[in-house]
């Protein structure tokens, strides 16, 4: 037997088949899709490791995760020519690459970048109704997109994460700081990007909800101190749609 | 009874999923959703008629249909909003507008543009396996550019359709007259762009494969003329596949 081996993953899907990331029984998720590939492509039984999870219909464009071989000695280029042969289309393997043992993709991560994308013409494109948040109604783009940087910094989160039925971590777990949030407008699009060290579950779909009241007009930009202080879900917006949102890349 | 009424319809639609724009029994066509979308909005049975046919897995950024309507007097602002209600959102209708009686979306358009979409990149995006031929072998992109032009003019295409046995039209249908034939390269792609009078079967797709073969060096530009003269399918190349192909407009 061989050292193990620890390999670094770059991944990119396209989640609207998937129920997110996570292993599930009796649902294609990303991780059990790479799963099997993998056990078919080194002939062991590996457990892969991401940065974090994505939800249902989440995409990314720079997932990473790692896996730990105990007996695969396969060049790493030949290791994504193998795994993309039997991946699904709708899931890619952009690189991979010999990490230093104990590199682990989820604890060693020191930020993340998440983009989120709301179309705003009249009529949805045939082509983005998996990839886009179609929001065609009135918004004041000025507010909003004046807005999104309010969120920046050292905050606790938990009026913008899943509510504690739903699996919210316990208080005083959900301090998160955000190095940058901003929302561009693109010539059909509002495009809001966000970068932190850590994301609560649903916090980024949570944050847009909130960008699209002030957009509309239902809540203010200067009622943001207070509803991160209130630390309760329903102190502030719905949850915004899953297709829109993209992993866009991990930084170690 | 009203009298009847010439309504234009301009569409989008991701191609993917359907088994082609004209009526099949049995299966899904771009044509049978609209025209069901159509009676449950106006409640009348109405034929759509399309300015050409587009193959399974093609896609359309601008298609224009008409259909007479001998009931209906919805504005076609309200027309546009019901119909994508009840199409899937794999099929947009863009605009809708009053046409002068007799006009007709095939007898009538006076040329087309089509575009071709080859993604050069060593991985597939998962975004667009269904939009694009990814193509990441070695090719001369240079002398591939540097022929396409060669298509301009008014020539027998008869060496770039289907052949008999698969619907060509007799000998003597298939002269055509190509005004813009192009190709460009983007950051990840060769884009191919033609704009003609009209279009035989397969020849888009088919051009396009001949355009490869002389990239990959296997074929010359200089050939082009002798591979017209010859009006032989097997004097051309293959069939590039339908995934990469778009109707971007169609002039009337």
């Amino acid at each position: 037997m061989s050292e193990p081996r620890t390999v670094r993953l770059h991944l990119s899907y396209d989640g609207s088949d998937y129920h997110g990331w996570q292993v599930q029984p009796g649902q294609a998720t990303v991780q059990q899709a790479l799963q099997t590939a993998l056990a078919l492509t080194v002939g062991e039984t590996v457990t892969v490791h991401g940065s974090g999870r994505t939800d249902a219909g989440v995409h990314a464009l720079g997932q990473v995760a790692h896996v730990v071989l105990h007996e695969a000695r396969l060049p790493c280029a030949n290791l994504v020519k193998a795994l993309n042969a039997r991946l699904p289309p709708s899931i890619r393997v952009l690189d991979a690459s010999d990490a230093p043992a104990g590199f682990h993709a989820r604890h060693h991560a020191r930020s993340k970048l998440y983009r989120y994308r709301i179309y705003r013409e009249p009529v949805a494109s045939p082509f983005l109704h998996r990839y886009v948040w179609h929001y065609p109604y009135p918004l004041n783009e000025t507010n909003l997109m004046a807005a999104a940087p309010a969120f920046v910094g050292r905050h606790d989160f938990r009026s913008f994460t899943a509510t504690p039925e739903r699996g919210a971590p316990p208080l005083g777990d959900t301090v998160r700081e955000v190095f940058r949030s901003e929302c561009v407008r693109t010539a059909s699009e509002l495009v809001y990007e966000i970068e932190g060290q850590g994301f609560l579950h649903h916090m980024v779909r949570n944050l847009v909800g909130f960008l699209i009241e002030i957009g509309r007009g239902s809540r203010r930009a200067d009622e943001i101190p207070a509803v991160l202080a209130a630390r309760r879900r329903a102190a502030a917006g719905p949850t915004a749609p899953a297709a829109g949102l993209y992993l866009v890349a991990v930084q170690y």
